[in-house]
């Protein structure tokens, strides 16, 4: 295990990991960050790419390398207009694929001057790269929220300081929202009059089944339901970074990308969205407002290009309370889904000393998957195409269900979790 | 030298040094810091490690690694209640001793999840904690203002961002004060009237001879004094970050303890003390102001776990006054004891750079300590049991005497030196 | 050329291409900023040495190794007095050559405690040193402006966060002025009715020829002028960090020298100067606020010592305006020339990657002052006297000037720009 997590943690280019992650379609910016035509571009660093991300005259989104193929000056003080960047320093020009269109001085060399570019394309409210090799560009992403009308979703992204993988680690291992989660369900007004909340409080002891399939892990977490019932909470990983939250009642579905910015920092994608409905005019204001799963930012960094950090950060101790804490208001001290796993998940370092860490068996979830990542990355280097490319490998959804006891959800998941359009959502 | 020091300067886990420091009590932080049972755990580093530092229900002070053995999440963000800290992540729970005592996912595995834990005491209002060998322990240290009642002591604490070799270096070094602090002397009101400085002013020209001893060396600076005597200043060293100075009049007496933060930063303790009476409302007032050998600190600071940075650091500079100086009110520009030493020690780098040095026949006294540690180093290698680890060897005073021109200073120091209960104080 | 610029960024002591620039005449602050006898002495660093910089009591600057000899204490907390400055750690004291005048513990070893000290000399209101070998300090600098009178001369420095050679490149390259500085000729009031305007605005493809001479090389850059006429830019490198800008109408001439600091900061001066009269009133108030090539500073950075840190820098994206931008009031978003430059050459990268340049045609002025540069290094690694050292090497001017299309401006140069006494100025 020691040895896959150097390899897993790394992902840079050419590096096996970051080779992987490249085959698949990667989260790259929110769309509202480069709004306008001819507006101003903006950086942005994925995978350790230090890159940057602007709209053409003609209105599409392009991914390119930050720095002129030249003397390498940023493209961040060029000029974008007549679809392309140019360069202030010495004039030379670029499109949205990189390819150089303008070379004042030597036009003979354009084609030699041309830098990296990813394909581009635009699924909920976000802008999506292809930077693998370019004829392994799969199909647009699969999974249901990124397929949705703009009104049914509602995305937010933050900056999470540390690697990527421990921070999905917390997403796809449920077991810790009995404790640092555990006062702060209540603090929702969405899961007010929640039939499920009861079966929580009342049963502590959650025992996990977990099943591999095609496209990642789905995990189950049975609790007691009604006398002749479980009830169930059914997880999703999808390959390589989603992870799919079993819903509440009537709130609205919830998920997250988990998207490298280096190996020390990653964007953590907070996704909610109901698949037959639009967003209330109330439940946008609650997402707006940074509550649920989403962030307050420091003031003036949820600017196009900027760090969304979180206002509760490392820094500041994640603004922690420790009066709250005593009286039983937050588990740790610090308020809100996020910044309690952001300051769980940040406190292990910038990428945690797995030399140190001693595994449970309750932490059979996240072996699973680090092992999936690692025997594809493996896989790739020997030729084999990257599971969950498909997208209708990535057609399921999370759920949260009372069963008979002597039901097994794994035959009900197979039936009801691998959806068409038009399937009903299980939550309660 | 050179290479005595490349060894001397490191601290940390495993290093030959930090095994021998490791071998006596460590001033850790302050009782206040933790001042109530069950109330809010606080970061502290000491030698390289990171632990944490918290008070059980039952009111004992702990010292622990501030990581889950886990999977590395900070205990910080614990919850500190029924005599352990519980980790927010999932829910292991430490005592004292960072014993495990609850895993709730596997119970069975508690004992191979403890973490680090070092045995605590607490005197003159400070934590001490022992992080050696279990079986080496040794008594509770024997320096005087360890052992006297709350009333009688004044204990701080300030960062200084410097190794503490050379930090405790400039406590050994008194030669120093004819410069740096020159013209401090006179800026302490417990200090008017006081004869000694009288002598000191009209002799400029110390005259050391320095004595090893079982536990240190004591450093013997003479002066002329009344036409029969020599005014004898005398401080001592105390095994292995014990400094003790000598006093004025009825001024309180003060020493110092040196504590590695890391191989870059220390912990300066400065403590005033009075042996045989309460320090008066006055005193505690000064002391309490950041005067004489105490600091004032950056606002905010001097909080339970803060940095308790001076006010004068090297990011301003210390405050330096160039007028004050030209007007010699201060030798260097910079006021204060402490900044003075600080501003010198830490302008040297946070490691000092032995390589360049070029000591003078009056380096003999730090000379000496680095021999002497280094041996001690060297010794407990060997099997040797480290010095001044017997409370005796640390039962000595500083003092300011008049002593016949005739009279051997180590042969009056022997008598009256080490001392016991009801001895009177030297000082003048 | 990759294998060339790895040696030419180091300048460090011992490297090769700071033994070079060790044997010139090194710019190192502000006459100003040492403006007192025994006023308070200022850290400096040039070439990777920390420097205190000082004016004795009879006036004379110095320029000595920060540090003291015996235990590595920063003599900036010393005392400047008695025509030397007293370390306050134990008294040493050193005069403007590093001598060591006293040790009050040890009169005897006063010789072998000296530090590093450098001879000084001042012009046009700087401090200068030499900091090579003893036996090879040669004349006094040439260059025209450290020649004149302090009236017709105003010089400004500006710390610049990327290694020298990246930075002086710029001065040497003026075909970026096409590009960065397009729109900024418009916004210097002096430069209204500036008939050579219309010229570079109606052709915009300059034609470089480049000269290499004994102390540099001659940049003529050629655009159409009246029908019978060629306008001619002509612009001066000097060994080994001079440069000379061309002038406009009656502009005061302009200059730059370019000093690292480090390998990754240097020291951006900018000098503007009347050769045959005082710059007036308006043109000094101009300057002094930081218009033309010079800088407003952050706020409290442009005191003696301070780091003349421009008010637009890499933190604050150079105060880039992107409604500017738009409406072609500045090509880049950033205002100011010097702004400009340095935002595009830190934007590099503190030290250029040269392994990914791609060099163009229009380089060519770079590639000969870079092999230049180079060779002096080898030739001076195998016995050669540097180049550019004689002054009269240095008694170049920059011109623009209307020639006949038939003229050689290579013949007209060496006729107009090798100056001297009374010679007139060519600019239009």
């Amino acid at each position: 295990m020691k040895e896959i997590m150097k390899t897993l943690v790394r992902t840079g280019p050419g590096s096996p990991t970051g080779q992987l992650l490249r085959r698949y379609w990667v989260p790259v910016l929110l769309s509202s960050e480069i709004a306008e035509p001819d507006g101003p571009q903006v950086r942005v660093k994925i995978m350790g790419e230090q890159l940057l991300a602007f709209r053409d005259s003609e209105g599409r989104p392009g991914l390119i390398s930050e720095f002129c193929s030249h003397r390498g000056a940023s493209l961040f003080y060029g000029r974008n207009e007549d679809n392309g960047i140019r360069c202030s320093y010495h004039g030379l020009k670029f499109d949205i694929l990189g390819r150089c269109t303008d070379v004042p001085q030597a036009p003979q060399v354009c084609e030699r001057m041309a830098i990296t570019g990813y394909p581009c394309i635009e699924r909920a409210g976000m802008v999506w790269a292809y930077m693998g090799p370019k004829d392994q560009q799969p199909e647009p992403p699969g999974v249901e929220w990124a397929n949705l009308p703009d009104s049914h979703v509602f995305v937010s992204k933050r900056l999470q300081e540390c690697n990527f993988l421990q921070a999905m680690e917390g997403g796809i291992d449920t077991s810790h929202v009995s404790f640092v989660h555990k006062f702060e369900v209540d603090n929702d007004p969405f899961h007010q009059g929640v039939k499920a909340l009861d079966y929580i409080k009342k049963d502590g002891n959650v025992v996990f089944e977990i099943e591999k399939h095609d496209g990642g892990l789905t995990l189950y977490g049975r609790r007691n339901g009604e006398p002749e019932s479980y009830y169930w909470r059914i997880t999703q990983w999808i390959f390589p970074w989603y992870t799919l939250i079993p819903p509440f009642g009537e709130h609205a579905l919830g998920g997250h990308v988990w998207v490298p910015i280096d190996d020390e920092n990653c964007w953590a994608w907070s996704i909610n969205f109901h698949v037959d409905k639009p967003l209330s005019a109330e439940e946008r204001h609650h997402l707006e407002a940074g509550r649920g799963i989403h962030s307050p930012y420091v003031p003036g960094t949820d600017v196009p290009g900027g760090s969304f950090r979180p206002l509760a950060n490392k820094d500041n101790d994640y603004l922690i309370d420790r009066v709250a804490q005593k009286e039983r208001r937050t588990f740790s001290g610090v308020f809100g889904f996020s910044a309690q796993d952001a300051s769980l998940q940040e406190s292990m370092g910038p990428i945690q000393d797995h030399e140190q860490e001693k595994l449970l068996p309750s932490d059979r979830g996240i072996v699973m998957a680090r092992r999936m990542l690692h025997e594809a990355t493996v896989g790739l280097d020997q030729g084999q195409r990257p599971p969950g490319l498909a997208p209708r490998t990535q057609h399921v959804r999370s759920a949260g269900v009372l069963l008979p006891r002597e039901q097994s959800p794994q035959d009900w998941a197979r039936d009801h979790l691998v959806y068409g359009e038009g399937d009903p959502v299980y939550s309660l």
